[in-house]
This record gives C-alpha cells, sequence and structure tokens, in this order.
C-alpha cells in the first residue's frame, strides 16, 4: 500500500466498528479567549478507545495482517498508548500481543496495557533498549512488529481522525496536531489535503523535543538531543516514512515552551471540564502563544489523548517530581 | 406558581436561549463495572453554563423578575456555583447581582464569580454570617433576593435538566442525583415523576452530612450536626419547601462515605475523560457502594457540575489539607 485517501477510507471501513466517531467540541469560553479565529473546533479524541487516536492506527495494522501472520501474534514498543492500542486490537482478533515498555512509564499507561491481556515486557527507558527487547522478542515468538508510526498501515488508521473532524466540520481553514514520530500527522496530513486541497495543516511540537521542527526547517530528517518535555508522547524523533510524507504535505511546524504546555492543558480542564494529557495539549498551546497564525481562520484541533496519571499533575505538589 | 411540570416547562421556554442542552454519556467501561445495571446515563451538567445544573435555577429565577424590581438588582450568599449562576444570568438582564461568599471559598468559584462582572461581599464561613450579610445587603441595595435553593423558580429551572435527561434517553427506570439544599432534587423529582410516574427518583447525600436522609427517615425536617465532607456544594441542610416536595416525590435517600465520594469522582475522571467536581460523583458512590439496587434498571445519573479547584484535588498531596 501507499498512504493516500484510499488506503485511510478502507482504514476507516476496516476499524469503525471497533472505535468511537468521537465528537468534535466547542467552547464559547475559548473562542472569546482567541477572537482573531473564526472559531476552534476540538475533536476529542481523549474520548476514543484506549483513551486516545491510537486505537486507530494500532486497529488497521492488526486487522490488516493476514490470518498466518496474525496467529504468531503482535509485539510492539511503547511508553503507553500504542501499546494499550496494539493489547486492545489484538485480543478484539483473538491473537497474543507483546508489548515491551519502559520501566518508568507512566502506572495508568501500564495498567491500561494489562487490562487488555498483553503479554508486558519491561525495559530499560531508552530508545536503544525499547528496540533491542522488541527484537528479541519477535525472534522468540514470530510475532509481527507494529511500530506506532513508522508502518503506513497505523498511519492511514490515524488520519482517520481528520477524515471525521472534516466530515464533522465544514469549511475547515486550518488543522493543528501534535508531531512525535509523525504517525498522527502523516496521516492528518494526507486526510486533510486529500478531502481539502487549500486547508493548512500545521504541526506543533515541545521546543524540548524540536527534531521535526528543526529537520522541517533543514529539509532533511535530523535526529536530535533531547531535553526533558512535559509531553512525554511527543518525545521520540520522527520516523523516516513519515518525515517525506510531512515535507510534502505539512506547511510549518511550530515549537512551544514547557509552560505554553501545562498552561493549555490546564486551561482545557478547567474551561472544556475535559481530561487531555499534556501531549494533546500542544496544538493549544501554540495557539495561546501565538506561534500560529489563527486570523479568520476556522480551526479544527485534533485533541490527541486523555490518559493521565493523576497522581503526578504537572501542577501539583507531587513528589515523584 | 407552585412547583409542577408545567412550570418546569416555563422555565425550560424562558432559560433555553442562555443554556446549554447538555449531552448524556454514556460509558462501556462503566457499564461493564455495573453489569447488573440495564445501562447507565450521564447526564453531563459540568459542561452547562457556569459548568453547573445552577445555570438552569438561577436564570430562572433572574429572568422572571418583573422589569421594576429587576432594575434594583439581585443579591444570593453562596459558596461557589450558584453565585456563579445568579452573576451571570443579572449580567445577561443587564442588572446588578451582589453575590455573599464565605471568605474560605474555593478560588475557581471566586474567579468564576468576579469574572461574571457581580460585587462580591465576603462573610465568615457560617450559614448565619451568610445569611446577615446577604440580608444587609438586601436592605441597603433593595436587591431581590435569590436563594439557592428555597425558591419555587430555582427550584423549576433546576427540574429542566431531568426534563432534558427523559428526552433523550428513552425508557428510564431510575434516576439518581444528589441532594443539599434539595433544589435540584425537588425539581427533578417533580419533572421526571410527572413525565413517567413509574420511575424511581433516588436521592443521595454524603453521609457526613446526612440532615435530608435522617429527615426522610424520620418524616419530619431535622436541622443537623455536620461533619466535613468533600463534596461541598452538599454541606446545606436541606430546605422547608424543598423537604416537602421530596417527601412525596422522592422513593429514598441513601448515603455515601467520603472515602466513595473520592473514588467515584476519580473513576469517572479516569474512565470517561472528564472533569466533574466532588459532590457531582456522590450518584455514582452510592452505585459503586451498593447503597442503589440498579438490578435490570436503565439509571440516570445527573452529574451536577464540573468546578474543580485543580490545586486541591482529593488524591492530592495538597497543603491546603
Amino acid at each position: 500500500m501507499s498512504l493516500d485517501l484510499d488506503s485511510i477510507h478502507a482504514a476507516h471501513e476496516r476499524i469503525w466498528p471497533y472505535i468511537h466517531r468521537t465528537p468534535v467540541l466547542t467552547s464559547s469560553r475559548l473562542d472569546e479567549a482567541s477572537p482573531a479565529a473564526a472559531g476552534l473546533f476540538f475533536k476529542c479524541e481523549n474520548f476514543q478507545k484506549i483513551g486516545a487516536f491510537k486505537a486507530r492506527g494500532a486497529t488497521n495494522a492488526v486487522f490488516s495482517l493476514d490470518d498466518v501472520t496474525a496467529r504468531r501474534g503482535v509485539a510492539t514498543h511503547s511508553s503507553g498508548n500504542h501499546g494499550a492500542a496494539v493489547a486492545r486490537a489484538a485480543t478484539l482478533r483473538g491473537i497474543p500481543a507483546h508489548i515491551v515498555m519502559p520501566s518508568n512509564s507512566a502506572k495508568v499507561k501500564i495498567r491500561a496495557v494489562e487490562s487488555y491481556g498483553a503479554q508486558i515486557v519491561f525495559c530499560d527507558p531508552t530508545e536503544q533498549s525499547r528496540e533491542t527487547t522488541c527484537e528479541e522478542v519477535i525472534k522468540k515468538t514470530g510475532a509481527a512488529l507494529i511500530h506506532s508510526f513508522e508502518n503506513e498501515h497505523v498511519m492511514a488508521g490515524q488520519g482517520t481522525a481528520a477524515v471525521e473532524l472534516l466530515e464533522q466540520v465544514s469549511d475547515l481553514d486550518l488543522v493543528i496536531c501534535p508531531v512525535g514520530g509523525g504517525g498522527l500527522l502523516s496521516g492528518t496530513a494526507v486526510a486533510a489535503k486529500s478531502m481539502r486541497p487549500k486547508i493548512k495543516v500545521i504541526a506543533v511540537e515541545p521546543a524540548n523535543a524540536d527534531d521535526a521542527a528543526q529537520s522541517f526547517r533543514a529539509g532533511r530528517r535530523l535526529v536530535t538531543e533531547k531535553k526533558f518535555t512535559i509531553a512525554d508522547g511527543l518525545r521520540t524523533n520522527v520516523g523516516e516514512p513519515n518525515f517525506a510524507i510531512i515535507q510534502h504535505y505539512v506547511d510549518d511546524i511550530v515549537t512551544v515552551s514547557e509552560e505554553a504546555i501545562v498552561s493549555a492543558m490546564r486551561t482545557i480542564w478547567e474551561t472544556m471540564k475535559i481530561i487531555i494529557e499534556s501531549s494533546a495539549a500542544v496544538p493549544y498551546a501554540a495557539i495561546l502563544g501565538r506561534a500560529v497564525d489563527i486570523k479568520g481562520q476556522r480551526v479544527g484541533i485534533i485533541l490527541t489523548g486523555g490518559n493521565v496519571d493523576l497522581d503526578a499533575l504537572p501542577w501539583s505538589c507531587s513528589r515523584d517530581r
């Protein structure tokens, strides 16, 4: 396959019985706070199955496997939502799942993966350890790797959120979504630009993990040093196939500070009364920080997930920090 | 007026341009956690204007005043949501509002009242001080008292949430709502029993502030000693006119522990990804604690509000506690 609107529609057809068509919410308070925009429309993937858009891509990838391959099971490495999504999809298909998780993963995400009946294999919290541990699991079990973003079925699945968003809200001018590995961004960009060629797609990244923004400016994929970011879902380096698509389809990648992310997260909690995780707050942080030009625009914002460790909120006095 | 389905429908007609018809959410996870029930249906008044159902009653009361009375303004005493609701309704009608608030009110609630442009008068955190301060304000300004529950227009307004809930969900067998002063409960009971005579209405109260439950058993209104409860919206003694209606229409009043309230609140946050305040968690606490028989029932639950001080969550290590 190659990633195009047809493959995203095929993904939607494949996964719709297993996912939610999530609502799009608006907030008069947040519209008043951004009077320059013609309206903000929040696609609530925090209400998605497993609490994040990752259910879309993982389900598409798992259900795209042929029966013989599927029977040997699936494996992935993930600090959280993708792991839960693969675990759930495997259970739905009735096949085993092996999820490699860093030993310092958020408890709420470990519990979620466990609750879907997957086999968890803990590794050290480094990219290297995740990959080698996952390779060992695959060698031992024969499971198929479902990479969290370097996988076209995953990208196509993630693109289905944008398909719904554009169906649910007419005349969108701009879609803003976060970028980590680039699975969501590549699917979103292909879907949005194919359905509505004049739409703009802008990605947002924590300044502390700005490899995608740096790569976008350089015109080639850079692997950069990362600082800590509260947006734990976005620490990953952008993937190779993802970056190729992003270069072609995305209009800009901007960055936001840690303070802006926390402030955006808290504002959405307090104003909209919904729970979003820190990574999901990154697009609204770009609006608060005026990193994106929203003047006169109808702006679609993908709220990517809502899995939060309530014992370690960024504004609390938790002993973990 | 007297409180009946006609007055509740009249309230709805009066207030609908100013309030949200809030959504009813379901959760497959919470349904699985309560397999005895035939389904749980959550009426999300946390998404209501000012973040709580109180917008309904206050708006109805303020817009029911004749022009001459209204011009002199309105006054009330409230530790929070009702104050914000009166402030907002007064601004919508273009009249002054004086809100008497205990000096220890949650910051988020003080900010909300301020944001609607009302005059705040602080008092000591006792029922006595609230009432005398409010009387002084009324004497000085000529403002009309909008009591938070001992007011039939307020009760009729609160009853509109149940009207919507019964319109939105067919064949409900049971409605569960919290009881503090009894404004919501009296409106809910009259609306639900009038629309669907076979429906059951059960109220839930914190065991630490169980005057309504004690009164219900005694068959007469008792004023009881209260212990601290995290459900700060429910500390009030049930009102006299409210209790008369409750005795007539409500099937039972049950109580829940502080631990059950916090656990229910956290479960709803983590599972439904929505923010509800502690008082709003009380009905689900009764389900978790098996204080209500839900076997085979389609259960409507009014989630009363979502105004939470995010710096003082019940499970955090906040220095305020």
